[in-house]
């Protein structure tokens, strides 16, 4: 399949009759949209000549102040003065990239990693080197080992980018342990630490994790966002950077967009002041739970032996292995002809891995439809086990990128 | 002065007691703040799942459809198929920068011309060569002789980017005549237009003139916005652009931020759809008319001789040439220390031109305001005359950038 093909295959898989288990869309639906609608209102009637004018490069400085204290929840003691607000946290990924990266510069990456980073790093032509993983995140070991052999080559890598928790797609999380040494590896080989973190707060079992940033901040750019925590429609992230960092930030800021919407800064602003916003965490977090709850009792109850899947403590997703000669991309067509779809492995890496792999969500799909689509996805499955008993492996197709869905995808 | 001096200067520019002429912010005071209320009210109450979720890459359809709506008014027959919206038409310039430009390649522009265009363009070590404007826009002997000029040398400009309408900053318009010019000259050096038209719907005199675009839909890419017909709150810019241009473009935007707010575009398309827009456009036109009056009255009753200035048919700006031997940049503390401000001309070129000149906006003072702040640069100018005629020429400063404020700037 071409990337073409597989965009049609996903425009099929967001029929009606087909659950889609590919998406990343978070759940809004638990919103209170009369009250979120009286506070858009509010900020036109009663700030209309600031809401609606232009707005300051680094962002509204109250809601820079109030990102702070979201950050407080991961032990971040950070100044307002070093956040800029930006279009998502993609866009302040974007930005970093545009302010490090050199055609041909190395950039490390966990490996699966998240899809658009690729895209991003791709387009400024980085050299994008993975790092392995396991089910307690990047192995330390392993980032060493490429770090030493990048030194011997006479190469250093512009910076690390990591999703440390709940990671898209493997959904896994860097253990305490862990964080230390990748700071301290990455402190000794002088080396930037660009942290990810859209999905921090959703963590169904404990209290969020420590950031990276808050034991290293002058080593670490972390990179926020309110579009799992609130909504993805008013496109509001951020960066905190150490100051030289953020200086060269908010230029390229100003270069790429003049400001972000001030309107929604201030939208987001009054939410945070006057909605119980870590309550309304809670509830996206037990909604969360009990998906990811349904998704694992699925697999565990209906996937033939042989598959293998991570178990995550928060976020949206669930990475599978399929069982040894399957291949997720030459699958992906009778999956969806059983009406399930999913995101093949081969999107998450820059090279040829992933084919065994695919990326499950369960942020959009109801707890009923995820035990439906793994139902069927298990049918399939098996089918293509018995295929593979009786011809012998699947041959693989050639991976040509695309394999993957845009976020708007239900 | 260096950059940090003239933004320290700026900030003290935005004292209520001083005029200030040199902002670029529209006058939003003028907005049906209830209206707006209720529309985005409702696109959150009516709209939530959709408003509120990940929006598309290329932009809302039924917005889309609405921009081509407006660019009619300029005799543009385009479909939506064609548009992508973007933050602000700033994010536009900047996509289409990235697309087109690679380190040391010739981008043409007028002289002089926007200045975050310049800052873009150099953002990308873009060779800004100029091209020599008078009271009716470019000058098309000066763009063929350029043309033929690089081709001689084996170079090849990427696109030659215009604001043809209400120029920022000269406040002057391409004559009809002049379009059709500019039009075949580009048409024969195989030669891109980006037309940059954000005032074309502000004319004080008569219809809106016909875009560039209008007449060659293959060679120009057309920017638009309604941060000056609307509000520049909800940052929603737009690039028309020929359909191979435009998918490169909506890769680009979705690397750069994956999609802009759906939010704010549903605001926009309700905006449009319920509200009599073209009545507001109106409104807004006979408010700047008014003010374009009340400043082109007071320069002409105050103003020594020797000093010239443009005669705006629409939009936020006159450009002023200052009588030989004065220093518009080194004048500017006198001037703010008078309690007027205006942006040196210095800013808006690549070069080392523009210390003659500098920029007046009547967009945001009142016309008492501007009155009062023409009759007190009118005293330093004389001033500066006196001084000139005791002592000889003001010495010249060197230029080093930083010489205009940024547009949030009253």
């Amino acid at each position: 399949m071409v990337a073409s093909e597989v965009r049609a295959l996903f425009a099929v898989a967001s029929r009606p009759e087909v659950v889609s288990l590919a998406g990343g869309m978070p759940n809004v639906s638990a919103l209170p949209l009369d009250d979120l609608g009286d506070i858009v209102r509010s900020v036109v009637t009663d700030q209309g000549a600031t809401a609606l004018q232009y707005g300051p490069a680094q962002g509204d400085a109250h809601l820079r102040e109030q990102i702070c204290a979201v950050m407080a929840e991961e032990g971040i003691d950070a100044s307002p003065d070093d956040v800029i607000v930006t279009v998502g946290s993609q866009q302040a990924l974007d930005l970093v990239t545009r302010v490090f990266v050199d055609p041909g510069d190395v950039v490390l990456t966990e490996a699966p990693t998240y899809v658009t980073a690729i895209n991003t790093f791709a387009a400024f032509q980085a050299d994008i080197v993975h790092v392995s993983m396991d089910e307690d995140g990047v192995v330390p070991e392993a980032l060493e080992e490429t770090l030493a052999r990048l030194e011997s080559e006479g190469r250093q890598a512009k910076f690390f980018y990591t999703v440390p928790t709940f990671q898209n797609p493997a959904g896994v999380t860097l253990s305490s342990q862990r964080r230390r040494q990748v700071v301290e590896i990455c402190r000794r080989f002088n080396l930037l630490v660009l942290e990810d973190n859209p999905y921090g707060l959703l963590g169904f079992e404990s209290d969020p994790m420590r950031a990276l940033h808050a034991d290293a901040p002058d080593n670490v750019i972390y990179l926020g966002s309110f579009s799992k925590t609130l909504s993805p429609g008013f496109r509001i992230g951020w960066a905190l950077a150490p100051a030289a960092v953020r200086a060269k930030l908010v230029l390229a800021a100003e270069s790429a967009m003049l400001s972000h919407s001030i309107f929604n800064q201030l939208v987001v602003a009054r939410y945070l002041d006057v909605h119980p916003w870590r309550e309304q965490i809670k509830d996206f977090r037990e909604m969360y739970r009990r998906r990811r709850d349904a998704m694992l009792s699925a697999l565990e109850a209906q996937m033939p032996p042989g598959t293998t899947w991570t178990r995550p403590g928060g976020g949206f997703f669930v990475w599978l292995t399929l069982p040894e000669g399957l291949d997720a991309k030459a699958m992906l067509p009778r999956a969806v002809s059983e009406r399930v779809a999913y995101v093949p492995g081969t999107g998450f890496f820059s090279g040829d891995e992933g084919r065994r792999n695919m990326r499950l969500s369960f942020c959009y799909p109801t707890p009923e439809q995820i035990r439906e689509g793994v139902r069927r996805l298990a049918g399939v499955v098996e089918a293509e086990i018995a295929l593979r008993d009786t011809f012998g492996n699947v041959p693989a197709p050639q991976s040509s990128g695309g394999d993957t869905p845009r976020p708007d995808l239900p």
